[in-house]
């Protein structure tokens, strides 16, 4: 039972105001993939990147079990880049350059091997892209889906149809208001689940995240990061804590959602403390545990004896 | 060993974009008290209206084991006024109207029978005030102390010198990033507590609120509202049942601490349901301790067995 990620492989440059690194790896499928990885490899990622794409970004994934045999080398191709600034406060940033490149016209053809993928991550891409990758699963049970404001401004239509096939939704809280049209954040959660999203996700960086399901909601908190170097593929690193956790449990009940939850924002909270995919590399199941628990310890009350 | 709550009483003005209220009850010692008062009656107030104060806000009050012998009525002078005007998403809001009248002169004077208190909670007034009651109270126990932007930035030595003599201070978000000059609230926080705070609760409205003390942070969730009809009062009610539990309890334990900001969040989800004081009038036990077991079931997440 294999765990599918479709997404963007990038090359960013991130300033901050305290640093920068320049063609550091990045992209949705990268975050995510590395991030699942530590629950339940190998992963596999389908994505594209140009043939100057570095080797050794593929070594580092391979070598943390990202199976990259789904990953398309465009022979010419320059490989999809992204810069961007962050302000002081590392909330915001401005976008200084989006090159698509060879991810313009990326087709995310799935491979034979991968068509019977039960977990699948549909990373930030045109929905009907993420619509493709679905008519080529055979019957995947448990999707979950990740979106931004571009697409739910420019094609709403083709996101909807999305949602009516995927288990999960993850997105931020600004984007739940804007797709609900709805400042009330659990008004908004319940206008996106009448869309058809059976469980909706909604990350709100420092402070934590909000699971909405049938019967459910579940108030996750952040940890509490004092130092936060990059925040880049946050969210991404999320979603692959997330369903990394999920596909190796193979259980998607209520608590375990809740768990995944929590590891999602575990996995984040290591990415952002360091540049690029840094803090994710290396990490031990020790250090996971240990934070994991640290997110029990922050949360956790009683009631009178 | 009696809670003496020294704050603003006041005749409000609230419009929201869905309804208004003239000549409401406001001030932040008569939320705090009504707030109080459901785990701790009775509490006693020191305040200063005009003898335009309505009667029946003073009945009403008193109903709650709302001790009100410390309210100064002025012969001939006007209660303190507020108005504001709140936007859209009720997250912000416009002050449309402050006339301070008899609370400009307002000197705190401690009835002889209230000067053993040992449970005290300083409203938002000016920190000179603040001191003075402090100054005037027999060894208390435990002082809990509010306030806001305009003395940060206006009596931060007076506030700083308040700060050593209290045990905790409860804050929101902005007016912690202000009082420590630091975006990233944990840093903020460690700043404020260096200050001389012992512990340190910072409210996020719709995101829950974080307590922070020498060994612990803990992280509350907010109670999920959908409807929210006027967030006047949410920070005093918070406040009332924080201080109203611990009075309850005599007991400032870590766990009683978490339990308390639970119960102040309790408080504070029932104030904004309704306009001015009607959220918190007539409340029962059963719905607050139902209500505390609803944050318990949104927060809590196991370790798999």
């Amino acid at each position: 039972m294999s765990l599918l990620i479709v997404g963007s492989v990038a090359l960013d440059n991130v300033a901050t105001p305290f640093d920068k690194v320049e063609n550091a790896l990045g992209g949705s499928a990268v975050y995510i993939s590395l991030s699942a990885s530590y629950f339940s490899g190998p992963v596999h990622i389908v994505g594209v990147v140009g043939d100057d794409f570095p080797q050794n970004y593929i070594t580092m994934l391979e070598s943390h079990d990202v199976n990259c045999d789904g990953l398309q080398i465009i022979p010419g191709g320059k490989t999809f880049r992204w810069a961007g600034k962050y302000h002081y406060d590392l909330n915001t940033r401005d976008t200084l350059l989006t090159e698509l490149n060879v991810f313009e016209k990326f087709d995310p053809i799935i491979p034979d091997t991968l068509k019977k993928s039960k977990y699948i991550c549909l990373g930030n891409i045109d929905p009907t892209l993420q619509l493709k990758v679905l008519d080529q699963i055979d019957n995947p049970r448990f999707v979950v889906c990740d979106t931004m404001n571009y697409w739910i401004e420019g094609k709403k239509d083709e996101l909807v149809k999305v949602f009516k096939r995927i288990d999960v939704l993850i997105i931020n809280d600004s984007e739940a208001r804007l797709l609900a049209h709805e400042p009330n954040l659990i008004k908004a959660a319940k206008a996106i689940r009448d869309m058809g999203v059976p469980a909706l996700i909604i990350k709100k960086g420092e402070h934590g995240a909000l699971l909405f399901t049938e019967d459910t909601i579940f108030s996750a908190p952040a940890y509490p990061l004092e130092i936060i170097h990059d925040p880049t593929g946050a969210g991404d690193s999320f979603a692959g804590g997330f369903v990394g956790y999920l596909h190796k449990c193979q259980d998607t009940s209520p608590e375990c959602l809740k768990r995944a939850v929590v590891y999602g924002s575990t996995m984040a909270s290591f990415c952002v403390e360091q540049f690029s995919t840094k803090g994710l590399e290396g990490l031990s199941n020790l250090r996971i545990q240990d934070r994991f628990r640290e997110f029990l310890t922050i949360s956790r009350f009683n009631e009178e004896e």
